[in-house]
């Protein structure tokens, strides 16, 4: 490798790509460790979960990604522990070395310590998550298609709930709300009225970065693809045929999917200086780790602190805009220069789907709900996704589903499990 | 489903298909039963295998594909058991009773008795086999990357051995050594002097469909692209880090893919009639299968002596017609006619690809191999896809891959299972 400066960046999520990106072209040799060989574009899993992408269109390989810098390489290993004393990076693969560290190992699925509720209701954060519930989702239709007089079996297979109303529940349930309407075609012995679809929210909204207009407007849009919405409801428990509500309700449900919070990568707090209650690292307003100015945390490795007294949220933007600070502040540093950057958020905005012809934007003046909404949404994920041949294939793929009405990604690939083991849980392992 | 006569037909392959295809215009109620819920298009399944194309692309889903004809339904679930006496078929998911039966449920690896074999070397006949190979082979690189010290276990982990020099394993091979083309590019701490790809045959050619000419054609191609091809050459034994060969050398590898031999669903044998050694049906001329006139095995499950002493081989031309001809036969039955047709079989040549702007077709008088015959080669496969959205994403991939070098397929999904257990070979199961 040379005697250039070693920038070792955990993650190839939004921020450590941003990152790697930015130091591809300077004179220091970059490692990415990352658990896996790809990039994944994270906006997009729900439509992988509901039949919609193939994994491969939302993935991209990191070597390719980099293949005509010859400075970036990647360490595929799972990142276990930061050693900031030695300056290493432990993982199962052995140790990697660094001058400068990036933070960047993204998120997991936070069940707040509901053993049963991680147990038996399904992540949605990686792509092995998605094509188990997209599996999982086709099995129930098949499942219950044979339970010709079962009703109340039916009932609770053909019940989809989705937990959380940020964007990631409520593009889950539009998705699937749609996905019913596709499966209702080619079901000609199954009652859709036994189908029922709820999106269930703790708090008195859904999309809290939304204006008011937009929230009705997205509810009225669920509500009318016959997703019902349940506000102001909090999960208590779950078990293997339903989920117990805090109010002592139980929905009887073969299908719970979890969009309600998410936590740090556990490798952050490793560290050991000081850590939020999502295993954020508090970091300074450099974004450097306090005690370790040669480590920097960002994305959802980072709380940062704002002056409104809030952290930043954890939003592909945010990284970004960190991992390009990070490495202005690693290049000063390497320049022996002192004085850092303090990191200042430029907030574009948020927008979010919630099913075909229909998104909400929220871009400062711009506040619009429906068709234009969903086109500037289709229009900037385009752009957005990593190479122009995902482009092409995503493109036809949505074009083909609009015009077509039907879903080709509806393929069962985990039939094995199911076959051998009737218990059908066996298959999310 | 009322009182029309009822055809069950096992299998969703090409000859299951095409039966349905051509019952679901007629006055009968068809079922189609097979363990997963997609027509595969097998012929391409070596370009999931080597990073090339997705899943979704060569799979097509059953109910999709009936969606206008109401009279066919999937019924998910494995046959295991077929009980002519009483008319059913016993599946892991109960009986189903049928007035006339196709037995179309296709071919599985025949690893001829060799348990090791069997247990460490990967077969490709399945979604879930072609991506376990996927994910083993670009493992494989990552890993070897990784063993900066032991040149012994790195040329083992790039020694990449595909046996069967039939189409599958001269597609693979050529495929193999594309890809690894293509990671030269990506590995620049590897010596890709250490990769190694064989083909080995027992017999002295490969693709014995074809003319001499164009043998030897396909033997330069594979030579020129980096395949060591080993006629003559005969299977012992298997273990998790090699493979022994009958005239007693081994040869260090991780990676044995098995494209020697298939033999029949078992299914197909359950009925009690005389089988041949791969397990298929000896049929009477009109496909019937002997005492029992209401079944008809057709495709990998029929053993149909020709003029000539030998039977049809078992492709995918050989089970359509075969289908065309059992429906017929059917529908003369439920017509109460007496006289049925006896199957004949078309033969319009065969082709194979071997890479990248090489192909070899053999019909009738036009024998090529070279740039023209890999034009053919897509263009048929391109029409022989269901479904035109699958053509264009194939297309588009297909192109993306020819003016880039790249293939963006090379995303390892089993990551999970690698980190929690060391031994790679857990992963295959």
């Amino acid at each position: 490798m040379g005697k250039r400066p070693h920038v070792v960046i955990i993650g190839a999520g939004f921020g450590g790509v941003a990152a790697a990106k930015k130091l591809a072209k300077k004179n220091v040799d970059v490692t990415i460790i990352d658990r896996t060989n790809y990039h994944l574009f994270q906006p997009l899993l729900y439509q992988v979960s509901t039949s919609v992408l193939s994994t491969d269109d939302i993935s991209y390989p990191i070597r390719a990604m980099f293949r005509d810098y010859k400075n970036v390489e990647l360490f595929m290993a799972k990142a276990q522990e930061i050693d900031g004393k030695r300056k290493v990076v432990i993982t199962n693969h052995g140790e990697v070395a660094y001058d400068y560290l990036i933070v960047a190992a993204g998120a997991t699925n936070n069940f707040f310590g509901m053993e049963n509720v991680e147990k038996y209701a399904y992540g949605m954060k990686s792509i092995p998550e998605a094509l188990h519930i997209r599996n999982h989702v086709l099995h129930m239709f098949e499942r219950a298609n044979k339970q010709i007089d079962n009703e109340e079996v039916r009932r609770k297979m053909l019940t989809f709930i989705c937990v959380g109303g940020g964007p990631t529940g409520v593009e889950e349930a539009g998705a699937i709300a749609e996905l019913v309407a596709i499966q209702r075609k080619e079901y000609p012995n199954l009652n859709f009225d036994e189908v029922s679809i709820k999106l269930i929210e703790g708090t008195d909204k859904v999309l809290p970065m939304m204006p008011p207009k937009l929230i009705k407007h997205t509810i009225d849009v669920l509500e009318s693809k016959g997703v019902e919405v349940m506000l102001n409801t909090q999960v208590a428990d779950c078990d293997a045929d339903g989920l117990y509500l805090k109010d002592g309700r139980y929905i009887p449900s073969r299908t719970v999917i979890w969009a309600a919070g998410v936590k740090a990568n556990k490798v952050a707090s490793t560290i050991g200086t000081e850590c939020d209650r999502a295993g954020r690292v508090v970091v300074e307003p450099t974004l450097q780790v306090p005690g370790y100015p040669e480590i920097f945390a960002i994305g959802d490795n980072a709380h940062f602190m704002t002056e409104s007294g809030r952290p930043l949220a954890t939003v592909a933007p945010v990284a970004m805009q960190e991992a390009w600070c990070a490495v202005e502040n690693i290049l000063s540093l390497i320049n022996g220069s002192s004085s850092l950057k303090k990191f200042e958020y430029v907030d574009h905005g948020a927008m979010a789907t919630i099913g075909r012809c229909q998104a909400v934007v929220n871009w400062g003046f711009l506040k619009i709900g429906g068709f234009v909404a969903w086109v500037i949404w289709m229009f900037l994920h385009l752009l957005r996704l990593e190479g122009a041949h995902a482009d092409i294939t995503v493109g036809t793929k949505w074009f083909w589903n609009f015009v077509s009405g039907t879903r080709l990604g509806r393929i069962i690939t985990n039939i094995k499990l199911e076959d051998e083991d009737e218990n059908m849980d066996a298959a999310k392992a």
